[in-house]
């Protein structure tokens, strides 16, 4: 049987090498559409209007941007074509300027061509070199994802309820995602999760995104808006919560979606394990607690008219709009990575994988 | 200085006693129409299409309707008035079929109309006791009100930061509302309370109603998402949770709107107390704990399309959406009736006020 997971991809090289294909994500949930993009333009294009979301997908597709620039440069030397890469390089950093995996992945591009260009001077070579580098970054993405799903998994057992907040799945990622990594590894293996998504106010990753690509992989998932997270827990559907993050601070304090920190609660309330799946690129042990994680504070109007066909609430209402919450480490159950799986108290485990890590560079 | 909260009125009899006038909940927050009620079939439609919404509010609409209805009868007898009477009682009983306030006010009237005919066969005075019957409906429910909110005021402090699910406010009620009474009784002393609404999905009556109504009373409200709740009582804007409750069971449960009791598990976590609002109309001493209260379930379409310009989850998606929720009484740091504020263990307060009620009848 074919993997139902396959049947979505969030950015991927084609066949011929010659462009980006990318799955549009502005258009979710009511249309899938590909979009193969041909140029450097294309990618920065599709990268600031958000067709591509998700930070590791944004690395690969700017990386992807890079190699093409570097190859459609007419560069007949070494020389020009390092300058041709430097110049694109410059211009997809543009295209989301706080985005961190984009400026890793270009940089990661500019360092394996310095490296390569000490051995060749070869032009086909270097671009065969940069392609290469690009495929290696979607890979090992996909890689670290499916790690996280493999120890997550062994923390679930079939037909269990899980419930996940916000989108931490395979389209913003290379494949897999990573809170949702378990599972489609546990669809693959007949677990028969059943899903409850929350449908993640006021951006709605939840319902556009996260219900979406569940469905469209055949998994059982339901919508709910996210003040049902408690009534759902209430009833004993729900055997664990699985969440992605965007920032793990030293003593294991999470940064990620607004509301997530709600949902930590109510599964403490309900005797409910809480797990947080965490690749080793979003622990910042410069940060010693979540007190030091700046949290973004975003437009009224997310809450109070978009996608509203009228406005709902009262014109000028005071809102408060913080885009994420930070989770406090005593209520996370076990923080997931590609390292392993870490249990309480975290800072020392936490300090061993980055030392590994470290190690490993 | 005129009191803000008079500026909203959710429904009157007017000047003449020819007609209802109500706010239009419909058309909030976009618009503040009063619309002229003349007959029981402007009620009607009126109680039908949610112009009138909130159970207090429903059944003093119901009681003016029939007033009117029995007003414009043309009966010259007693008899033919009690005949009409039956008629218009059953017409407007509906309007709303599930709404229990509306047939407890069209009994109350019916009562009335029974006694004073024993007294005299006067068609004019027997039309004036049905008018005074539904002033008196109406007086009694902003007195309840007003009692409410003067207790629950006793519990809180100048310059309090509030959060508040849903809309017990006063457009719900005759006037104050139940949660809201505190709110707008200490505005009146200078207590410059800080309101924190959630918005409350699907519906949105935190959006729509709450933030409206106390924007226009002129009181400091700030609107946020529901999942908000847990950063906004982590920062420490929040000193006291309010919420009304549309029915308590003998041990305390409270039937709410959907979120309620998630709020209250945070209240809970975070140490702040968490007060329910109840008039000992929604006291329900048959249902012994909250397993004996059914919810409901509405429509999918709240979730996935309601107010949205397209859709906002996958076509199809499955989805659950419990109208309420039941908080446990163990998460309540009081329930305010208008009998006085019942602390832990609830089970005897709750009997108590009962008798009392029970005693005054």
């Amino acid at each position: 049987m074919k993997n139902m997971i396959d049947i979505v991809q969030s950015v991927i090289l084609n066949e011929t090498g010659e462009a980006v294909v990318i799955l549009d994500q502005t258009l979710l949930p009511t249309q899938k559409v590909y979009q193969t993009l041909k140029t450097p333009e294309d990618v920065w294009e599709a990268i600031y209007h958000l067709k591509v979301r998700g930070a590791p997908a944004i690395g690969i597709a700017a990386a992807y941007g890079a190699y093409l620039g570097a190859k459609q440069s007419g560069a007949s030397t070494s020389a020009e074509l390092y300058a041709a890469f430097g110049r694109v390089k410059d211009y997809l950093g543009s295209s989301r300027p706080t985005a961190v995996n984009l400026f890793w992945a270009l940089e990661r591009l500019e360092k394996r061509l310095v490296t390569e260009m000490k051995a060749t001077a070869d032009v086909g070579q270097l671009v065969a070199a940069l392609k290469e580098e690009a495929e290696a970054i979607r890979l090992e993405d996909e890689q670290v994802c499916e790690t996280i799903g493999t120890y997550a998994l062994s923390l679930l057992k079939p037909g269990d309820g899980i419930l996940t907040h916000c989108n931490a799945g395979t389209i913003a990622t290379a494949k897999y995602g990573t809170a949702l990594a378990p599972i489609y590894l546990g669809q693959q293996q007949g677990y028969q999760f059943k899903v409850y998504a929350d449908e993640t106010r006021p951006l709605l990753q939840g319902a556009r995104l996260t219900a979406w690509e569940l469905s469209e992989a055949g998994i059982d998932v339901t919508l709910i808006c996210d003040n049902m997270a408690s009534i759902v827990m209430s009833e004993g559907k729900v055997q664990a919560v699985l969440v992605g993050c965007d920032r793990v601070a030293a003593n294991g304090d999470t940064a990620n979606k607004i509301g997530t920190s709600g949902v930590a609660i109510l599964a403490q309330h309900y005797g409910i394990p809480f797990y947080v799946c965490a690749p080793t690129s979003t622990i910042d042990l410069s940060c010693q607690t979540g007190k030091d994680i700046v949290i973004e504070e975003r437009d009224a109007t997310e809450i109070t008219t978009k996608w509203y066909e009228e406005p709902m609430a009262p014109a000028n209402v005071k809102t408060y709009n913080p885009a994420f919450d930070v989770t406090d480490h005593r209520l996370i159950t076990a923080i997931i990575t590609e390292k392993g799986i870490l249990r309480p108290d975290f800072a020392e485990g936490l300090q061993s994988v980055m030392n590994q890590s470290e190690a490993k560079l």
